[in-house]
């Protein structure tokens, strides 16, 4: 397995996983969370495929594409270790869909802090709101669901409320 | 289309044609030649698959994976439009695979670039030598292959010495 390999199992991993989070929640009118903005490909894609939900940004610092940054309105600027539980303040228990890339190359680190970011992102959820993650999340009252059709375990992660 | 969907084309489509170019090239000793290293993805994907012959990576500033970085003796720093020319007196007509993956955002501009160093590749390979390109490519004497089975049409591009 090469490094080409396991980068398009995740890529097509995530793409699956959110058109069903996307499908599944389409009843739902609470905002839409993208967790990490990076290059901006994935929010692209939600942005694109999610109608009449807002999708809000959380990001450290913009780096993205051009014609995948989000509004001004929609970013939330800052560490979500601190905007998670602002953003908890304003929302309440609304989000309909919140996705999560947060990670970086090293496995153990993304592990710790998907321990520590859980409990901030799960009161976020309105009841069958549903979290899409790239690692494994550690929540207390969330059910991890089976993967889609096209998503590779362990690449990919979905939880309901 | 989203710029997720075309990622995950544009991926999928260089594994495909490199596992193509790599398999039929495999009766060849000539050297393999990566232009444009980048993350590192596709170089590290070449080095894993290609056994017997030497893998040189081109690029201006090497700035890859730890794990998918070159040895310096096969790494060759410089503009591509400088260093191909270099080679071509170093290596003579003997590369099995050249694969060039140095566009960017731009397509317009990436054509330009794509027939600016055309005419420096192609006297590069050996008769019989194939070339992987994600841009179309503008030789004298080399033939379009068509893409092997995974590829996407417009994604990628194979051409034979
Ligand atoms: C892997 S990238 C996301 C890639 C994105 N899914 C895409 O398709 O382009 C991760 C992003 O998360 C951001 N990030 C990581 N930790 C963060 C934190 N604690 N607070 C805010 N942003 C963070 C990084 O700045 C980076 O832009
Ligand atoms: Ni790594
Ligand atoms: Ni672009």
């Amino acid at each position: 397995m090469t490094r080409l390999d396991l980068f398009i199992d995740r890529m097509v991993s995530q793409r699956a996983c959110l058109d069903f989070a996307i499908a599944e929640t389409d009843d739902l009118t609470g905002p839409v969370f993208e967790l990490g903005l990076g290059n901006g490909r994935t929010f692209h894609h939600m942005r694109e495929n999610i109608h009449g939900r807002d999708v809000y940004v959380f990001e450290r610092a913009v780096a993205s594409h051009p014609d995948s940054t989000p509004a001004e309105e929609l970013t939330i600027l800052g560490d979500v270790m601190e905007t998670l539980p602002q953003s908890l303040e304003r929302f309440g228990a609304t989000a309909s869909l919140i996705h999560a890339d947060l990670g970086g190359h090293n496995r153990a680190k993304n592990d710790v802090f998907a321990r520590a970011v859980s409990p901030l992102i799960e009161p976020l959820l309105v009841p069958g709101g549903l979290m899409v993650s790239s690692d494994r999340m550690y929540f207390d009252n969330m059910i991890e669901l089976p993967l889609p059709e096209g998503a590779v375990e362990g690449r990919c992660f979905i939880y309901k409320k």
